[in-house]
Formats: C-alpha cells, sequence, structure tokens
C-alpha cells in the first residue's frame, strides 16, 4: 500500500464543494470515480482543505492510498484522463505511509477577488463578487491591518464549525486595486470555516463605510460571528497555495 | 419605430457563436428572446461582429428596431433581467434609423490568449490557448510586426468567406508576455472570418520555431490560405471592443 499526495486545481463553479456528498456533484468525488477507473480500488481521496461549494482552487492538496503499480509521478497524469476539464491533478508524489495533513503545520494562501462594477463582467463573473458601489479601498487595508497575527477568530467563524478552538494567526494580508478589481490575499496557518469569506464581507462593508476600520479589535474581542459583516459569496474565492512546513514532510516537495 | 444600439459582454463557452441559428443556443439567439419577452415583438438583432461559437466579448455592439415604449437607455437594464447570467448588456441608446455598421468606419481589439503550460489551468482554460512548448516572443514579435499596416490578407482568412476584397488595415499588433501567459493584441479596421485566429496560429508556429519571422511576407504575398498556420482554437480570443468613427455616429455614443 503506497500514500500519494496529490496537488488539485479546479474551477468550483459547478461543484458542490470539495468533500464527496451523496446526489451532489463534488471535486472529492470526481477525483475518487476517477481513482476507482484507473485502479479498480474504492479510493477516498483526503483533502487538505475541504472548500466550498462554488470556491476555487489554484493548488489544494489531498492523499490517498493505493495497491495499483502506477507510478507515483505518473498518477496526475492518469488521472486527467479520466476527469472533467474543470479539474486538474498538477502533480503527484508518494509520501510515507503515516503521512497525514492534521501532523503537519501548513501554511494557505487564499485570494478574494471583488469587481466594482455595475453590470457584473461575464468574463471574471465565476471568479469575482461583483459589487455595485464604491469602496475606500484605504478604510479596507487599514481594517484588514488589524486582523494580523494571532487572534481568537470566533467572530469570523461560521456557526456551523466543529473546531476544538477557534484561535488562528494570519501571516499576512493585504488588500491591492488594480481598475477595477479589488484583491484580497490572506495567509495564515489554519482557517476556520468560512473565514475568509466572512473577512471580506467585514471589510466590504468598511470599504462601504457601514463600519469603520478601528471596529474590528472590538469585533474580534466579542466573539460573536453576529458581531462580523455577511459572508462574502464563495464564486469571489480561490485557495491558491499549501505550502507544507519542510521538516515534517521532509524531501517530500511538490 | 426606433432603432436602439446596444453593447454586449458574454462568455462564449456555452454559446454556437453569435448568429442566430436552428437547434442551437446563440447570443444573438438568446437576446432575440429577451427582446420578445420584453416587448412582445420579434425583433432580430443585428450584430456588428459575427463572433464565432466559443469566442468571448466584452464590448460586441448590436442595432435592432422596436415599437415598445421602454426609454433607450433602460433597454440594457430590461434586457440584462432575462438573460443568462453570461451575456450582460453593458448599455443601450437612440441611433438614426438609417443607422447601419456597413456605413460605418470601426476600429475591431482583439485579445488573443496564451497559457504556457504542460497541464491547462481550469481556472483559465475558458478564456486561453493552453500551449505545452516554449514560444520565442521576440520571434513572435518581429513576424507580427510584418502584418501591420494595408495588406491583402486573403492567407490569412478562411476559405469559408464571402467577403468581396480581403484587403484589410491592421492599424496595431502586439505580443505581450507575463508570467506563464502570452497576449497578442490586434486591432484594425474590419478582420476577415478567423483571420485573428490564423494569426495567431501562424505566430505561434513561429515562436515555436517551425517557420521564420520574415517567412511573413510570402505568406502574404501567396494569398492562400494553406501557406499560413492553423486557425487557433476559439476560447482563447475576445472581442475587447468596437469603436465607431465619431464623425459618421454624430452624437451617438456607448
Amino acid at each position: 500500500m503506497r500514500r500519494i499526495l496529490i496537488k488539485a486545481a479546479y474551477d468550483g463553479t459547478d461543484y458542490h464543494g470539495w468533500q464527496e456528498a451523496e446526489n451532489a456533484e463534488t471535486i472529492a468525488g470526481n477525483i475518487n470515480r476517477a481513482l476507482k477507473r484507473l485502479t479498480g480500488e474504492d479510493i477516498e481521496v483526503m483533502g487538505a482543505s475541504r472548500t466550498d461549494a462554488g470556491v476555487h482552487a489554484k493548488g489544494n492538496l489531498a492523499v490517498f492510498d493505493t495497491l495499483s503499480t502506477i507510478p507515483s509521478d505518473r498518477f496526475s497524469y492518469a488521472l486527467n484522463t479520466c476527469l472533467p476539464s474543470d479539474i486538474r491533478i498538477l502533480s503527484s508524489k508518494e509520501v510515507p505511509p503515516d503521512f497525514h495533513f492534521k501532523n503537519i503545520k501548513t501554511e494557505k494562501t487564499y485570494l478574494y477577488r471583488i469587481i466594482l462594477t455595475d453590470i457584473p463582467d461575464p468574463l471574471r463573473i465565476r471568479y469575482a463578487w461583483d459589487i455595485s458601489f464604491d469602496l475606500d479601498i484605504e478604510k479596507m487595508r487599514l481594517g484588514a491591518s488589524f486582523l494580523m497575527g494571532e487572534h481568537d477568530f470566533k467572530s469570523f467563524c461560521s456557526v456551523h464549525t466543529d473546531a476544538r478552538t477557534t484561535v488562528r494567526e494570519i501571516s499576512h494580508i493585504s488588500v491591492e486595486k488594480e481598475e477595477d478589481e479589488i484583491r484580497i490575499w490572506v495567509r495564515g496557518y489554519g482557517f476556520l470555516y468560512n473565514m475568509v469569506r466572512i473577512i471580506t464581507g467585514t471589510l466590504v462593508e468598511i470599504g462601504r463605510g457601514k463600519r469603520r476600520p478601528e471596529d474590528i479589535p472590538g469585533i474580534l474581542d466579542a466573539l460573536d460571528r453576529r458581531k462580523a459583516g455577511p459572508t462574502a459569496p464563495p464564486n469571489g474565492l480561490t485557495l491558491i497555495q499549501i505550502v507544507m512546513d519542510q521538516e515534517a514532510i521532509r524531501d517530500v516537495k511538490l
């Protein structure tokens, strides 16, 4: 039995998220089906991040176990021949049999794209949230700065969570603007359910003037989801990459 | 009877091109159906550019005639309520009843996107041609420079054309590279059928080393489609904008 680590990119628009579910097309469900076709085995792929319905990824990671003789680095090519074109396996590699994401420190990078427009752009609407009012980018930047570092992010977590602790660390957050597009970059060690989307919804309310940047510390202190802004729509969010702690994974590199 | 000019943006992926056709979803067909719902009239919208199946637009233009009392500038909003989200009407305005694209000099700007990648990126594949070999950008630029200005572009026109003359003028052509993406910008007064896609296919062969940049003048002189490169796939092509000669259209502006 070998454990294989894969890196996956996908357009989440037409999927009910990563996690396999009955009567729903999911990313994991499609990968499991492709693995069945390739190996004949009933394999359940385990994702490093269970992205929500409509959320995209440029580099999610996942592992699975197999008895097949397909060379580890050829699984990506083989899987791509069995997957729809909006899901691609970018690479594959064997990892130790005890490899598990929960034992490894990972830094995840998310990008949330917003377009400022009265009429949604059909060429970007799959990948961005269209907003028809102006946003004060400087206020959004100031608000974001209060989220840097380690905090209890309970207020920025959907109530449907089963996380043991809601303390997380954001190692980088920035708000960029280029023409009519705003890009919110968030990097950190572990994220809570809907955390980046709630951060985005709150920063948009700040940019719109409904809240002040200085309200963020109070929202964090409240430990109450109702104190933060709305959950931004999923289509604007992309999981860009997951970097694993090098010591933990020894010579494994994707 | 009023003549209304509209500007349309669309993701062409799921459509069989602009032109209405039986048993096929088209851009014009959807706009005609939306106009029928709004006005009750059987209206045929006339496009400035009949984009091919799979080709996108950020600013195609079209006109239609109507007896309805909907204010001219409200047609865009009204139409968007009846159209699928991958087709958006960006603006609408009344034009003189004798307005017709064939009487107006228009400058069209096209963008062709190429991604250099072994594995297609699911987040860009709808809008770009994925190529797995390296391209020499400097050679492509040199090749493109020979296409500038007025030429007989018969060699760069699909044989299925009904154009009276194949002489056209390219006012701007450039090849940009940013990270793993190559962007070919082409601007000109009127284009032949598949012209930008054949130019792209030929420049890619130059970039790959299968042809030399200096071959372009000979290809033009041959007046023979078989001398140029292949037709690049439609998904990489976007009609960015159409600028109408200001004198011809008087105070009409979209």
